[in-house]
């Protein structure tokens, strides 16, 4: 058994010196993500620049019995591409493939490395009067590898379906190093297994992809966005079902935002007025998008008579330009920001069916208010994906040690209720390490030796990112 | 070793006489499909009609060693669903399953039994003003189950994609006979493995799909349909990236037809008229369809006139009503007939980037008419999908026992031409048999060893439908 330091050496030889890096200080930003979080220092970080350097380091690795952590863009928020605490895994970033290396505009595709960040892609392919229709509040550091590791969602999911929707083809450095091409810029391929569906979504478990043909839509030339006040959940629902008809499914956000966070928005950023007379207990912040002869102002206006007629809607606020869109969309900004600026609380990325939303947000309120009278619930969410973020804060006053704790015994609770509505404890993120415990006490033991013969049969030594989504073996 | 009639015997005990055929009049109908095409008999037909009653049968199968073939519509055409010449298999007929579970409108999806009829399952869900937006020639016959195994596609994929994309959640009973509850209802859910992935597209090799999640969509209030005829092929591609523009994405479909389709659906229905005065060398027939306020006679007609200005249309011609948007897709429908009524002839179901049709029919059509230059090829399908249904027909007076190699050959042709466009050899039917041998040929070492580790670790005796995607083993 060779001494893993050896590698880094060899590793270095082989990539030159900026392909590894080993000094504490050059590590610092590879070992932390968004939110803050870490758990130790790796082996050394590895950044090859081509496919083939992906595929030497990989096979390296194996040869070395190195354990390996494919890493984009320190955006997944569940500790999937952290490095682990005792020091022995090899950190993979990708940030140095990040070419893109075609766009076909004819056939609505364009091929690009792992690395190449959400934003650079989306403003290439607008170049060629297309759209690649992923958009995430993290779209200027998240990377496509990561993206498709985690099979990503975001705001626009529920009119161009989420990163599986949205990939034709990845070519994947495989744990012992093999390279699989399968790179087709195909809209329709039936030939075997889907191969390509088993690598979304796996967080890096079974190998590192390193680029992907990504599927493009025309690029809208018009769009309407409106912040809306309603009065309940139930109402929220009612006015989606009607948005997706009388918007002719041009519908491309309808985000579900509590007053809560309206008022979060505004102490983030004092600039931002109550944008309705009166506050409602709901909004919605909905925005239709179009190319062509396709008269959005009337679309809307339309939707708004009759949510008003129907009792659906309160009050609303119809965004007259660019810049009147911006500011509405500040409030879904800001109030992540609000939040954070509270400290410590606990954020949750769950789904349930669209119809069980309204019974589900009032179940798993009660519950949490039952434990906990003094906590603040935040619950808001992409309504067309069934997707919440139900969110807590912990009492002002509590003390700091008591918070992680008191939060993790509420998370528990809302998970039990999530699981009378048949709902999903990651809807967006992923298991990684945060939720793997909870995932795995809802894992039948048919599809845990189904997970674990999936890893087994693409990963039979265990070295590619072990121990997230299932345990280490 | 227990003898294979002992479990018919069995089976009969258990699912009553409704449940088991073993009477050669009454296997009739089970070993032949749509296309007439047969192997051979079986050693009889079980027909569960239950989740629990299929997870029944293939216990005993596997506890007796008995290969099983799960069975749909009988529409799949590679030969994937027919009982094997020996004789030693069992057919699985899933039509007892064919309940609707559930509808949920506001969630919009519906839960339903693999069996059911995919013209069932879409009247169920217009019943609750929604759509489920699959579209195939053989929505009468097939079956849900079957859609999911082959991963269907048909007219609308450009819109609404395939069948990967329209299911949500599944419920399997493994080829040992324990059922998978994946039966989840939610748009957005990433735990772990996408297992529903892997099934889909697996061609009931892993796998009984019993029950299904579909995702629906709102029912369209309004369509418009056009014929409209073209120079080139060149133009076709052109005219489609216009079209998805112009018509801001609500395009349904659009299909290229040859001239010579043209004749051969009036051949099939005499009371067609040719649709235009001058004969156009290629054919577009498209539709979209909308809720809500949008005009869509106003976009199709834009889309008409830039086509026009830009000589990308020669002519065409607007369906006025409903009536005459059915008389237009009778062209569709009838150059099926046509070409079925010129008796034995090369059916292909391939796929190339939608920027390389033109080049590909360009360069497949050469090869094909140097090597057999009295042959007819018809080349149509469905543009927005990089999918041709590249046909051939023999000459008229080749003799009978000649053409079936004669086709052979043409169609490896066909594929080496399609091998340079980096195309795909099943763009929806899947490999079943009839393409196992062009399918391997091409598969590499690593593929082959990955397929081959996903059937053993889902099927380790090698019961559940063998010898379709890979050779048994």
């Amino acid at each position: 058994m060779r001494h893993p330091s050896d590698l880094v050496d060899i590793l270095e030889r082989q990539l030159g010196e900026r392909g590894v890096l080993r000094a504490p200080a050059d590590l610092a930003r590879y070992v932390c993500d968004w939110a803050g979080d870490r758990l130790g220092m790796p082996l050394a970080v590895a950044r090859p620049a081509s496919t083939a350097e992906v595929a030497e380091v990989v096979r390296l690795c194996h040869a070395h019995g190195v354990r390996m952590v494919p890493q984009g863009g320190h955006t997944g928020l569940v500790a999937g591409a952290l490095p682990d605490a005792d020091g022995g895994e090899l950190v993979i970033s990708l940030e140095r493939l990040n070419r893109i290396r075609e766009i076909d505009p004819v056939n609505f595709t364009m091929t690009v490395d792992a690395g190449c960040v959400l934003d650079t892609v989306k403003q290439a392919a607008a170049e060629h009067d297309c759209d690649f229709p992923l958009s995430l509040g993290a779209q200027g550091s998240c990377q496509i590898g990561g993206n498709i590791a985690t099979n990503a969602g975001g705001l626009n999911v529920l009119r161009h379906g989420m990163m599986r929707q949205l990939v034709l083809g990845l070519e994947v450095v495989l744990p012992d190093g093999r390279v699989w091409n399968g790179l087709h810029a195909l809209h329709k391929d039936n030939r075997g297994y889907a191969l390509a569906q088993l690598f979304l979504g796996s967080e890096g478990t079974l190998g590192i992809v390193t680029a992907a043909v990504l599927r493009l839509c025309p690029r809208p030339d018009q769009s309407r966005t409106a912040l809306l006040g309603l009065p309940s959940v139930e109402a929220v629902v009612a006015l989606y079902g009607l948005a997706r008809r009388d918007c002719s499914d041009l519908l491309t956000a309808f985000e579900l935002i509590p007053r809560r966070c309206i008022e979060l928005a505004m102490e983030a950023t004092p600039s931002l007025r109550d944008p309705m007379d009166a506050p409602s207990p709901w909004y919605v912040l909905m925005e239709v998008a179009a190319t062509g002869p396709v008269d959005l102002g009337v679309m809307i206006e339309r939707l708004l008579e009759r949510g008003l007629e129907r009792d659906l809607i309160l009050d609303g606020v119809l965004a007259g330009n660019e810049a009147q869109a911006q500011q509405l969309w500040q409030f879904r900004e800001s109030m992540l920001e609000g939040q954070r600026r509270r400290g410590e609380h606990l954020r949750t990325d769950i789904s349930v069916p669209i119809s069980a939303i309204p019974a589900f947000v009032e179940a798993a309120s009660q519950a949490v208010m039952a434990a906990s009278p003094r906590c603040e619930i935040i619950a808001y969410g992409h309504v067309g994906d069934g997707n919440l973020h139900f969110n807590i804060l912990p009492p002002a006053d509590m003390a700091e040690a008591d918070k992680r704790p008191h939060l993790h015994d509420l998370e528990e609770r809302v998970f039990t209720v999530l699981d009378d509505f048949g709902g999903s404890l990651s809807a967006e993120h992923g298991i990684g390490r945060t939720k793997q415990a909870a995932y795995l006490a809802r894992l039948s033991p048919l599809e845990r030796q189904l997970a674990g013969g999936i890893k087994a049969l693409f990963d039979p030594r265990g070295l590619m990112n072990p121990g997230r989504i299932l345990p280490p073996r």
